[in-house]
This record gives C-alpha cells, sequence and structure tokens, in this order.
C-alpha cells in the first residue's frame, strides 16, 4: 500500500479531524475520542493514526514505514504546541498513552502502553512538576514494566518477582505503601534485569519510545488472544487496528485524583440508572483489572454497601460527570461505557463507546428508548443480539430447590448454571472435551484465559467487579458470571477452593446463581424461564416486522406446547422415529423388523398404528389448527435393534425369537456408511407399509380432530428423496391411504404432501421434485453432510481445525455454509418454484435456530424456518432483522 | 388419442404404403415388408397397424377401439381381392399371420399368432385346396395351440400333455408320424380341453380370431418378458409396437417346402458369406425354436457336416435368393438378418432386419463396408457398440492350459468364461446373488429364461443351432455361449448333465469356450486378448474423429504398460495408496499411523520415501512423457490397521507396541461413516506431512527422469477437497516441496498441481477451486454417492429394487446419473473454467469407462475421460461416437 493521503486524525478542543462515522479508519476508540472532544466534552487532545497504517505496517514487514513515522513527528509537535508540554523535557514533560482501536471493541485483546516519554531525566521533572516524587517512580515503574512486556516482549513474572520482592523485604502490602525510593531501586532493578535477560537497554528516547509502542500495539492485532476473540465474534482479520496517541492525565496523582468506568444504564439489567464505579488514587487499569475493590459510582447504586460513592466523595465532578453522560448518551442515542480519569478535581473524559450489556439489558434499554423517542422500533429491533436471547431461555435456578449456600459474589452475567469446577483455562477446555460440563473459577481472569471462558458454563471469580475483565467477557458471551466472590478461598497448585468450611476439588459440582451472585455446593435443580415484560415487547415488534414464519420442531405433546408458548406458528418437523423408542412401542417396531414377510410385519404395524394415531391427536389438539409438518419414518432400522450381546439375550427372548436370528438379523443390517444407507423414503420403497400405516395413523387422528368440531391441515412429509420418482411414488401412496381413510370415516379434510430437500440430488432436480411436493422443507442437517461430504459424528476431530485455520468460517452444522450449501439450498428453491410457483418452503434443520442461517433463509426467498422449541424467540427476532436489512 | 388420419399401411405387388424409414410408426419388421415389396421382391400381401393404434389400443382399455377394427376390415377386404382369397372361405381360404413389430427389435419377446382363418369348415377346404389332409389338420392344431395359449390365456402345458399322450398312444416320436386322423383327434381334445378348463368355445369366426389376435399381440407390448428386454436394452415404454398382418405362405406344405433365416455375412466373425440355416417341411418356428437341427443354406459352410445344403437341395431357389439377399445388403447397406419361406418351390421373403452381431463380426463388417465404399467411416464408427468391445477385451482360454474336454457344441458367442453350473434361470439368479460366476446350462433357452442369461457369465444349450434363441440373444448381451451341445445330458430334477462319463452336479466348476464351442471340466486359466487387424483398424479410425482425450487409471507399472497398449493417452488417476498395501510398505503406514508425535511419524514417512519414488520413476518411464496424474493419499487410515484381534496380536508385535495401544489406535480412529469422514485431503490438513513425502517422491522421481534426459509432466492431485481453503493451504505445500527438490537436484520440469471435484460442495464453488487448481478430475463414484446420499456398499441390498422400479433408469454407479449428478458435473466445469478459461478437465471415476456415460462427458466439454485399461477402447470409440453426434 502506498502513502495515504491522509492518515493521521488530531484531535483538540481547537481542532479534530475525525468523526463518530469513521470509525473504519479511526476505530471505536479514535473516532469516539474525536466526536467527544468536537461536542466539547473535556478530553486530553491526541491523535489516531488510521487502520490503514496497520496495513502498511504488516506490509512492510512490520515496521512504520518512514513516511508514516515522520506524519507521527509532525502531530507530536502539534499535540505540545496545544498543550504546552514538550515531549522528552524534562521542566515540562508531555507524557502519552498508545493504545489499539479496532473498528469493533475489542476488550483486553490488544496492548496499551501508558505513560509514555518518561525516562531517567524526565522522571525527575515529572516529580517536581506533580510535587509527587512517588507518583514520579511509581508512574515510571509502571510504565517500564508496561513497555518491556508489550515492546520488548519480556517474561512479566520476572519483573513482578522483583516488585513482589520489594514488597516483602519492606515488609508492605499494598503498592501505595512503597517510597519513592524503594520504586527508584525497583526502576533500576527492572533495567538490571532486562539488561541481563534479553541483553537490551531500556531506551531512553522519547521518540524511539514512542516508534517502538505504536508498532508493538500494530503488532498486536496479530496476537493469540486477538485471533481468538476475532474468530469467536467474527471479525475480519483484514480490518486492521488504528493506534491512538493521547496525552496522559493522571488519576494516581493524589487523593484529589481518581479513575472509574460507568454506563449510562445499568448493563446487567437495563435499568435507567446511572451505573459505575471508580478508584481514588488510581489509574484506569486498576479498575478494570479488578487488583482494588472499587467503589459504586451513585449513592443509590452504593445503598447500604458501606461503600462511599463518587456522588458523596465528589458531588461537583459526580454533577458534570452526570451531565456528560445524559449528553453522550442522547448524542449517540445509545447506552455507553464511559471512561473518565480525574486529576487533581478536574474531569477528563477518555473514551465512550456503546456499552456491552447481557440479554435482558439489551432488551430493556431498546424497548425503553423506543418510548423515550431515542431510537424507532426498526433501530430498536437491531440493537439486541438475537443469540443473546439464549441466556434468557435457558433454565435458572430452582427457588424451591434445596441449596448448600457456599458463599456469595457480585451478580455479573445472569442465569443459573450448574457444572465441575475447574481452575485453569487448559483443564476448562480438557474436561469439557470429556464432555463435562464445567465452571472456570479463578482469582481473576485475564484474556490468556478465553479459551477457557469459552469451554466453561459459567465463570466464578475472586477478585474484580462488574465491570471486571470477567463480567465483561462472560456478559458478552452470555454465560452465567458470579465475579469477586472473595468469601472462597482459591489453591491453584492443589487445584481446590475453600468457602465455609467446605472443600472444593477439581471435578466436584458446584452451581452459580449470576443473577444473584450466590455459589452453591452441588447440582441445584434448575427450571424453565419465564418471559414477559420488555421481552414480550420485543417479540411482538419483531412479529410486526418479520415475513418469514416460525416454526417449531416438536416430536411430543409436551414440547409442542412449550414452543407454542414460545411463540411457534406451527410444527416444521415432527419425527415419528423418536415416538417409536417409548418403551412401550419399541418391541413393536422390532418385532416389524425381524418379521418374516409382510404378513408378520403388517401384524406388527397394526399395533404401532393406534399409539401413533395417539400421538398425533394430542399433538394435532395442542396445536390448534396451526399447521403441523409430521416427517414419515428416516432412520436405519438398524437404530432399533440392540448392540450388545446382554441386550440380544433379553430382546429375543421378549421378541419370542432365538438370539441367532436376530443376531443374524442385526448383522444383515448393518452398513458401512449409515447416513448414505437403507432409510428415509428408501424404507417405504422396501417395505411401503411403513409408511401406509403412518399416513393412516395421521389421517385417523385428523378424522378425530374434525369429529372434535375443529380445523386441521396435516401436512406429511417424505424424507431422503434423491429422486423425483421416490416422491411420486410414495405421494401416491400417502394420498390413497388418506382418501381411503376419509371415506371410511366420511370426514373432509385438506392436507399436503412434501419433501425434504436434504439431498445435493434433490437440490438440483428440485424442478422435477417439484411436481409431486405441496411442499419443500430443507432438511440442512444431512444437506452439509452431503454436499460438504462430512460426517457430523466422525468430523468433530478434525473439524476444530478446519475452523481455526479458517477453512470454514464457523462450524458449518452450527451457522450454513452459505456459499456451499446455501447454494445448493438456492437453486433447489428457484428450481422448486420454477415448477410449482405457490410451492411453500421452509427449513427444518438446527441452522433454523441459527440468526445468521435465519438472514440467509430469507434472502433465498423461504417461507419459514423451524427450529427446536427455546430457539423460536431467537428465529422471531432474527427473521425481523432479516426483513430490516 | 383420437383416430390419426391413418394407421394401416398397406403392402403388395401393386400398392405399397409403407417405407423402411418409417419405423416409428410400422415397427421395424413392417418397415421394412413394405421396403422388401417396394423393392419388387416376393412378399406374401399383408398390412400394418401403426404403433399409434398401440396406444389407443391401451387408451381403450386394451380393447381395440371400433374405427380400428373397421380400418382392419378394410384392409382385410383389400388383401382378399389382391390375393384372390377369402377369409373364412371353405373353397380357397385366406389364413393370415399375425405378428408383433416394435420400432427396435425384441426377438421372441412379444406374441405371434399363425395359421389364422382356420376353422372346422375352413380345415377342410384347406385340405383339398393343398391336397395334403395331414397337412391341414396340423396347421390346425398348431394355430389352436397357440392361439389358445396367446390369447385365451390357456396353460400350453395342458395341451402340450394331450399332444404327447397322443404320440404315446400311437407309439410314434416325431410329430410327423401323426396322421390327419390323429390330429384331427387333437384338435378335438385341444377345445373340449379349452372349453373344460376355460368355460369358453374356442372362436369359430375368423374375424374374430383376427380381433383377438391383434389385441394379444398388443396386449403382448407389456408382457413380463418384454419389459424385462426393454429395460435390458433401454427401449422406451412409451415407443408400443405395430401389428403385421400378413397372407401365410408355407414352408410345411411338403418335401418341396422349406423355411429358413439367414444373415449376409457371418453374425459370429463378420465374413463376407452367406450364412444361415433351413429346414425342409417346416414352419419358421421349428427353425428358431431349435426343435430340429438345421441344416446348412450353403456347400461352403455345410464343409465336411455331412448335412446337404439349400445350395445342393434347391439350387435355383438358392440362386434366387442369393440375388435378393446381395441387393437386400446394398439396399440397406447393412448386414441383414432374412427370414424366408419355400412354399412348394416358390420363395417368399418374410422378414429383413439389420442383423444382430458379435463385437467381432461388427467390427469386421463395419471396417470392410468402408473398402466396399457401402458405408462411410463415421457411419462404420456408430455401427459398433462401445459397450459389445468388452468381450473382446476380456480374457479368452489359454491355449496351452490343461484342459478336460466334457463335449463340443456349436461356438455360438466367442469369449472364454469359467463360472459354476447351474440348471434354471432362477438358480442363476441365486447363485449370481451369492457372489458366484455362474453358467447356464439349458436343454434349450426360451424368453422365460432372460433373467438367468443376465445373470449368467455364459449359456450352454444342448439343442438349437447358431441362430436359436440361446445362441442370438447371448450374442446380443456379449455372453459366451455354446450351444447344440447334443453330446451331454441334462437332467433338470437332479439339477446334473453327464458328459463323457463325469457327472456335473449344480454348483460345479465348468469352463465354455464359446470360439471353439468346447466346454471343460472345472476351471481352465485364461490369457489376455490381443487385438489387431479390423479392432486396430477400427481404433485408427475412431481417434480420427474423437475429440474427448482417453487416459487409464493405473497405479502399477504393469497396469500402465497394459493401458499404454490399448491406446491410453496417459494416466488420469494414479492411486497412491494401492502402493502402501504391498507387504514391504504397509507396516511403515502402520507405524506412521500409530506414531506419536510428528518426529516419529516423519521417521515412518522417511522409510516409505524410496519406495514411492521408485513407483513413480517406474511408471513415469512407462508412460515416457505421456501426463500422469497422482492423486495423494486419499482413504481414511483405519483402512491400513488390521480388524481381528489375531491379526492386532500379530501386527502390535512387528510394530514393537503393545497390542492395547494398538486397539486403542483402532478404536480411536473408527468412524461411524468412513466416507464421509477423516480421508482424502482432511488427512494432509491434519497431517501435512504426510503429502510433503507424496509431493517429494513425485518430484524426485520426475527428477531422474529430467536426469535420464527424457521429459514429463507430472500432475498432482488433491483429493476430496470441498473448500477452496483445503486447496490453497495444500497446493502450497506441495508446491514448496517440489521447487525445494527442483532446486536441490539442480533440475528443472514443469507439473501441474490440481484437484478431484468429488462433493457436491466442490462442484457448486468450483469457481473458487479452480483459483487455486491447474487441473479438475471429477471422481464421480464419490461424487454420485455424496449427491445422492447413497453408500455404493450398502445400496446393493435396495438398489436393484430402484432400478427395477424405473427410480433410476440405470444403476447410477454403472452409468453416470446424467439429470443430478450430471448437473453437478456440468456446473463444476463451467464455474471452473468461468474463473480458469485453461482449465483442463477430465473424470477418473468408473464411468469414464462407461459409453453413455462418455457421450455425456463430451457434451460437457470435458477435455478427457480415464478409465480402467481395459476399457480404454471402448472409451476410445464411445469419444468418437460422440464427436459424431
Amino acid at each position: 500500500m502506498s502513502q495515504p493521503k491522509k492518515f493521521i486524525y488530531f484531535f483538540s478542543q481547537n481542532e479534530t479531524d475525525g468523526r463518530a462515522d469513521m470509525k473504519d479508519l479511526l476505530g471505536g476508540k479514535g473516532a469516539n475520542l474525536a466526536e467527544m472532544t468536537s461536542m466539547g466534552l473535556p478530553v486530553p487532545p491526541g491523535f489516531t493514526i488510521s487502520t490503514e497504517i496497520c496495513h502498511s505496517f504488516y506490509e512492510n514487514k512490520k515496521s512504520l514505514p518512514n513516511w508514516a513515522m515522520d506524519g507521527v513527528l509532525a502531530n507530536v509537535k502539534k499535540l505540545e504546541h496545544v498543550i504546552g508540554k514538550k515531549f522528552g523535557d524534562v521542566k515540562n514533560p508531555l507524557l502519552v498513552s498508545v493504545r489499539s482501536g479496532a473498528r469493533a471493541s475489542m476488550p483486553g485483546m490488544m496492548d496499551t502502553i501508558l505513560n509514555l516519554g518518561l525516562n531517567e531525566e524526565v522522571v525527575l521533572g515529572l516529580a517536581s512538576t506533580s510535587g509527587d516524587a512517588r507518583f514520579a517512580w511509581d508512574s515510571y515503574r509502571r510504565f517500564i514494566q508496561m513497555y518491556a512486556n508489550v515492546v520488548m516482549g519480556m517474561n512479566h513474572s520476572l519483573l513482578d518477582i522483583l516488585f513482589e520482592d520489594k514488597k516483602a523485604e519492606k515488609g508492605v502490602e499494598r503498592d501505595i505503601d512503597l517510597t519513592a525510593e524503594d520504586l527508584q531501586w525497583v526502576v533500576s532493578a527492572y533495567k538490571r534485569a532486562i539488561r541481563d535477560s534479553l541483553g537490551l537497554e531500556f531506551p531512553n528516547d522519547p521518540i524511539a519510545q514512542l516508534k517502538g509502542a505504536i508498532e508493538a500495539v500494530f503488532s498486536s492485532w496479530h496476537n493469540n488472544r486477538a485471533i481468538t476473540y476475532r474468530r469467536l465474534h467474527g471479525i475480519p482479520e483484514n480490518w486492521g487496528t488504528a493506534v491512538n496517541v493521547q496525552a496522559m492525565v493522571f488519576g494516581n496523582m493524589g487523593m484529589d485524583c481518581a479513575t472509574g468506568v460507568a454506563f449510562t444504564r445499568d448493563p446487567s439489567t437495563g435499568e435507567k440508572h446511572f451505573f459505575g464505579e471508580y478508584l481514588i488514587n488510581a489509574q484506569g487499569e486498576d479498575v478494570v483489572a479488578g487488583l482494588r475493590t472499587p467503589h459504586p459510582i451513585s449513592k443509590r447504586q452504593a445503598g447500604d454497601s458501606g461503600l462511599s460513592s463518587l456522588e458523596e466523595e465528589m458531588p461537583e465532578i459526580y454533577k458534570e460527570l452526570t451531565e456528560i453522560y445524559q449528553k453522550l448518551e442522547q448524542h449517540y442515542r445509545d447506552m455507553q461505557d464511559i471512561e473518565f480519569t480525574i486529576e487533581k478535581n478536574r474531569l477528563w473524559m477518555l473514551q465512550t463507546r456503546n456499552g456491552k450489556r447481557t440479554a435482558n439489558a439489551a432488551i430493556r434499554i431498546a424497548m425503553e428508548m423506543i418510548d423515550e423517542k431515542l431510537i424507532d422500533e426498526k433501530t430498536a429491533l437491531k440493537r439486541v443480539n438475537p443469540a443473546s436471547l439464549d441466556q434468557l431461555l435457558h433454565p435458572r435456578l430452582d427457588p424451591k430447590a434445596k441449596k448448600t449456600i457456599l458463599a456469595k459474589g457480585l451478580p455479573a452475567s445472569p442465569g443459573g448454571v450448574c457444572g465441575r469446577a475447574v481452575f485453569s483455562s487448559d483443564d476448562a477446555v480438557h474436561w469439557k472435551e470429556k464432555g463435562e460440563k464445567v465452571i472456570l473459577v479463578r482469582i481473576e481472569t485475564s484474556p490468556e484465559d478465553i479459551e477457557g471462558m469459552v469451554a466453561a458454563l459459567g465463570i466464578l471469580t475472586t477478585r474484580g467487579g462488574m465491570t471486571s475483565h470477567a463480567a465483561v467477557v462472560a456478559r458478552g458471551m452470555g454465560k452465567c458470571c458470579v465475579a469477586g466472590c472473595g468469601d472462597i478461598h482459591v489453591d491453584y497448585r492443589l487445584k481446590e477452593f475453600r468457602a465455609q468450611g467446605y472443600v472444593v476439588r477439581e471435578g466436584d459440582m458446584i452451581t452459580l446463581d449470576g443473577s444473584t451472585g450466590e455459589v452453591f455446593l452441588g447440582e441445584v435443580k434448575t427450571i424453565e424461564p419465564t418471559l414477559g415484560g420488555s421481552f414480550g415487547r420485543l417479540m411482538e415488534v419483531a412479529d410486526k416486522y418479520r415475513k418469514l414464519g416460525v416454526r417449531t420442531n416438536a416430536d411430543t405433546p409436551h414440547d409442542s406446547q412449550v414452543a407454542r408458548d414460545f411463540g411457534a406458528e406451527g410444527i416444521g418437523l415432527c419425527r415419528t422415529e423418536h415416538m417409536f423408542f417409548a418403551t412401550d412401542r419399541i418391541d413393536w417396531i422390532r418385532k416389524m423388523i425381524v418379521a418374516e414377510g409382510l404378513n408378520e410385519r403388517k401384524q406388527a404395524l397394526d399395533h404401532l398404528l393406534p399409539m401413533q394415531r395417539e400421538d398425533f391427536y394430542q399433538i394435532f389438539k395442542i396445536m390448534d389448527g396451526l399447521p403441523v409438518t409430521i416427517r414419515l419414518l428416516d432412520p436405519p432400522l438398524h437404530e432399533f435393534l440392540p448392540h450388545d450381546e446382554e441386550e440380544v439375550q433379553e430382546i429375543s427372548k421378549r421378541l419370542n425369537i432365538s438370539s441367532e436370528d436376530l443376531r443374524r438379523k442385526i448383522k444383515s443390517l448393518q452398513e458401512f456408511n449409515p447416513m448414505l444407507g437403507h432409510r428415509g423414503c428408501r424404507l417405504a420403497i422396501t417395505y411401503p407399509e411403513i409408511y401406509e400405516m403412518q399416513a393412516q395413523a395421521i389421517a385417523e387422528a385428523a378424522a378425530h380432530i374434525v369429529k372434535d368440531g375443529k380445523k386441521l391441515t396435516p401436512e406429511i412429509m417424505i424424507p431422503l428423496v434423491a429422486v423425483d420418482t421416490e416422491l411420486e411414488i410414495l405421494r401416491e401412496l400417502v394420498v390413497k391411504t388418506v382418501e381411503r381413510v376419509k371415506k371410511e370415516q366420511g370426514v373432509s379434510f385438506d392436507y399436503l404432501v412434501g419433501t425434504m430437500i436434504e439431498l445435493p440430488r434433490a437440490a438440483v432436480t428440485a424442478d422435477e421434485i417439484a411436481k409431486h411436493a405441496d411442499f419443500f422443507s430443507f432438511g440442512t442437517n444431512d444437506l452439509t453432510q452431503t454436499a460438504l461430504g462430512l460426517s457430523r459424528d466422525d468430523s468433530a476431530k478434525f473439524l476444530k481445525t478446519y475452523v481455526s485455520e479458517g477453512i470454514y468460517e464457523t462450524d458449518p452444522f452450527m451457522s450454513i455454509d452459505v456459499k456451499g450449501v446455501g447454494a445448493l439450498v438456492k437453486m433447489g428453491v428457484d428450481l422448486g418454484r420454477q415448477s410449482r410457483t405457490n410451492l411453500k418452503v421452509g427449513i427444518c434443520g438446527e441452522h433454523g435456530g441459527d440468526p445468521a442461517s435465519i438472514l440467509f433463509f430469507a434472502k433465498a426467498g423461504l417461507d419459514y424456518v423451524s427450529c427446536s422449541p427455546f430457539r423460536v424467540p431467537i428465529a422471531r427476532l432474527a427473521a425481523a432483522q432479516a426483513a430490516l436489512n
């Protein structure tokens, strides 16, 4: 990339080049710093190096091109002029922070350098201008520690040990108890250690420091944490980060200084009140890192905690901050996450951005902002991430369950979960791979723990507040989190924690309530969530805009009822085989399988008929006229037969055949690739009597409903069709059977006969298949398996590598592979409607509940999606967003 | 269907409505009768009811519409006028034959009625006009027997028994020894039996007889034999048959009468001489049915058989016939199969059609007709069915092998085969299903045996000549056949035959030599065919016209040499895994599989490297500059590991690991659907070192060739690519490796890197994949499995039903499913070339040797097909035909 015309954007009270809508170029932080500055808010001046330079940096072999560094130096001059301080000046030194800032927020994933500009001489100047030698040396120490680690690649624990040793030597516990002299000693020790360890001198020249810091921040775009985070959040690799160089302000220059972070509304509940934390005499990192427990920002928030709030401690500043936050929320029309520093009683705004929030909060804020006329309904719908609804729809702890409380921490991210305690990120991943549910227990979390947090169902920390790393990340992921739970004592070495006299070891079961902050021993019963209020309103608004229908996959009356309660508009997939696995039935289906000849087989089917009829009747009754799509028998018959010898013995007795005959039957049904074997409609081409029985059961159940005085239109679905003739033959069989029942019962009802499109051949010949189908339902699970040649059961082992290497952007079984499987779906829809313009088209694979897939299905022109009952609300919202796109 | 304008086509010396090119309407027989009549040849007059009436008949509920019957009667009148005889007239009766005749020849599959018009009065008239009462009553008996069976549905064995009983009562063996009175008694007995058995009177009215016969012939279009035959030969159901009503002439009216069939050239060898058989005093059915052994038509053909030829017996007639056959061959410009009857020294032509012939004969005739300027090269190419070449390319008996001869019959269809003797069609099917090779042994065959003939590798009959049912059908199918082998004595009941004192029971192995007529005990060694002469010429002519390249699938130097000898223009698929199965290598690949970690794995691969290198070097040497496409490792690793406990014990010792570890490894590699599992390029995404070793072996072998002073361009092929990124990553690995070797060895050569397109996703995203591919090779085996969701290993059980029910027209693994898999291939080619216009595209599935598939591949724009060495000539001819289409 050649040199862009403009690549550095300055911001100060007098001159501001950037705007909030320039995030692509300036990153979120840079764009918002410029915007806040333009709004007249007190922002320390500085400049943003655009994301384009990130590309130049990588193209220039990870080195800042000379022309870019020239631009940086020119802006440093401008900054010196605006602020009246000079970089490297002993008397009046300019110190700066160097921070990353990508288009999307990636909290804590990339690197930051503070206090840059300090050296052996400047530190003395800072001591004299600030009148606080301890502060100056502590700043210098912090700078060396950060810089050595981030820029020079020094192992930070080596420096930590020196610092802790000094505290031990002096017999103090808190950092603040070390004197200026102590810190001066630490600085010298740090430099020696760096020299010994790296063979390098710590740079003294502020300009060299600045170049190193900028390059380190650009480099950090490609560190492992950042790559993992981007993968999890679907952030493209090629966006790059901007770099913000900004004059330092200090919240740690004495007791008239402070630093804090706040949200314009409660990020956990969405309630409309100012919510935040601050620390007197601290730098921003101290609040986020959770090393000291911060204080609440308002009296209301402090409640009876006994902690003094900013509102009480610095009422004037609090008032100023309140005005600013309201102005910011009005300006951005969204809940803001702000960072501020108070330097010697003067308020500085360091950041504003749209605040992360729980799903509950997102919904409440979006709905209330409609009423406040801040945003319109469409904007409100876009504000809620459909996938995040999942956490609301999951179980919470049963309030009536017996519980043994271990401790109480902060309710950092809601929900109730049980799992096995693990004490490191690696262990979390390890136990998860063994198929266990795990809860990650850490003293505090850092970005290195991200993989473990992904693996865990819930996170428990003993330090840190509501805005600690653990809390923020857990909320973003929709995971339950209890933070700052000081009552428990973690021992990483022994892999255990102690609380209330109990010892919880790795693998022991514990339960978290992220809504109350409570931690319980053992497994606590959970209950289904009930939804209403803002959630109900959100669904109503969503239904107003969406065009895609939302049905559910339900095989039982219970599931059907749950799905209706969640707003399902019908059943898109009722799998009849699940009904056969019930203990009172499976022997009959086994008898059918081992039957010698048609008559014996029909006898067994005759026993299944009334059971199936009753199943269908109950489901029809609950669905009360809504469409119900029933898929006829799909799995290979061997799935119903026993697998081990003991079962063979037992079942052969029950079936009244020799165990040898049963074994022979099992052997004859074995398949090399059952996925591609004798299943689906192929069973009915061989044994038409099976589908005939099922069609009869459906028709008789429908007749019963009609006789009850109700209406219905059952939809009968033939699975695994590859060739139009299969459907032609089986449609005829179904129609003949249903018509016979209608005549016998003397009733009349409409019904549809359609097919799954779940094989590539069906998709590419959909025009021919549609001639015999009233509807299509895409079975994207099997379509993915066959189109990609990828067995879902076998691919887990290597699919992870595929996703991490970027061969598949996401797991194609979770979110539809748009380019491949999606192309087949599109072909199927278009060809199908070519033959039959009024063809009803839906999808009933797992993808039906995945928002990204739903967006695709809407574009492809489907009529409805069908998903598991708990994903119905997600689908409703995703469908609305798809309609707004 | 309403009444067509013209639907009956008359033919007589004076007036002929039809022509040879009206086969669609008149069927082959009708069109040729008209044509022969127009040519002035002596053809008994008659008329043809068009195939359109066959449709009318079925639409009219299997009854001839009145308007159609009116047309028939009008033409009967015309026929009476032309011939001067009257239907049902006692003094001068007109008798007719009623025969089927479809667009394509279906010998013996549909029904025929002869001597129609006879009744109790007319028979007396016939006796007096012919002066032969025995002849008249025998004709009437034959008519009743045929009519009762075909039209009235009478079980023919009931009538057979009456006839045999009469012969027994009279103490005679031959039909001819029964007197007119005996036959009169038989006629009465037949009529009683019909009345008793069916409750119906045998019709006396000739018009009623005619209507019944016409309807029966139309009905026979849908009998089981005809349906089976059409399925085997790909004849559409909707063609229908025409019906020919023709004045009878009699070959059985005395010793100055005869009937015969002949070919204008030898149908077995193609040699240009008149070749046929005849019987004095017989009806045509007698020759075809093989009940009496017919005599040769010419002196030359009779040789020293001791049988008198037509040439000697009736020299005048022979001369006339010779003139006619030459005229016919000149007229039709193809070898003709003719039927004639001599009635009281007068020659009548009953049929001419293009004669069925062996592949050898087809080639020789086609090539010689070019030289005779009868046809041009393009026509000659179209005259040979590519699939039929298969019989020439298959092994023949080793002349040096030790043999125990059992008997010698007629060399009815060439080739040498071994198989187990079976004695019924059902048994043939049954043994075949058990995976056995079978030879069907019958006294004579009839159309009912067709399924057994399909199942058998060879056919042996004890009766009938070179034009018997067995011989004609076997030649059409390209199966070995020894006919009329009177030296063996078959006992159906005991399921055995005796010859030369040996007893051969069901399941015993025998060997046939269809080129000599010899039958041997046990299995005789076979050898590869050598090809030349007309065959070589055919290949040369084919190569002149074809546009599609023909390569071969070959994994060994031996196969490569065979394929080159057959004219392969390169290797389209060299499967490297087959090389790993050699006993000196498999333990090294096993070591690689059980290796713990990269280093151990690389050590094992280091041992495989020199072996692979030598393999490739040998193949490159044989192919001498022709392109060689090498597919890198494809099968799942578990295929190389042992399956039973004994092997596990043994192999774990050899590999020097515990049997427990080996078992654990085997278990960890087990897959539910190996077809869709960890295989193909997925192995190399996980273990790049495998492909790296293979690429190195290829490059080093190529370097060796270059150092030998030769040229080559190896083509390295990555299997099972689903996503472009897979290919991108592995192409980079291959290129890096090859370039490294080139540098190390200081040589230079070109090479291509390409991919298999064998997954639907690859086909629909071929534009993206082509960006990283120099060539595509369609793997239509796997593409069929995935597109249809059909496991080749598991589907045999139900696929038969699918083909017989017409769901698939043919087995989609034999001939490409054009609509489904073909659509994906077309998409792949078109999208691929969109990205890369010079993309080389081939196909290397089994379909590469199937003529129908080759036709499709040519249309789809492929550059070449690759098939097994023995199918290379088939592919060359099929490719030429595709180019002419």
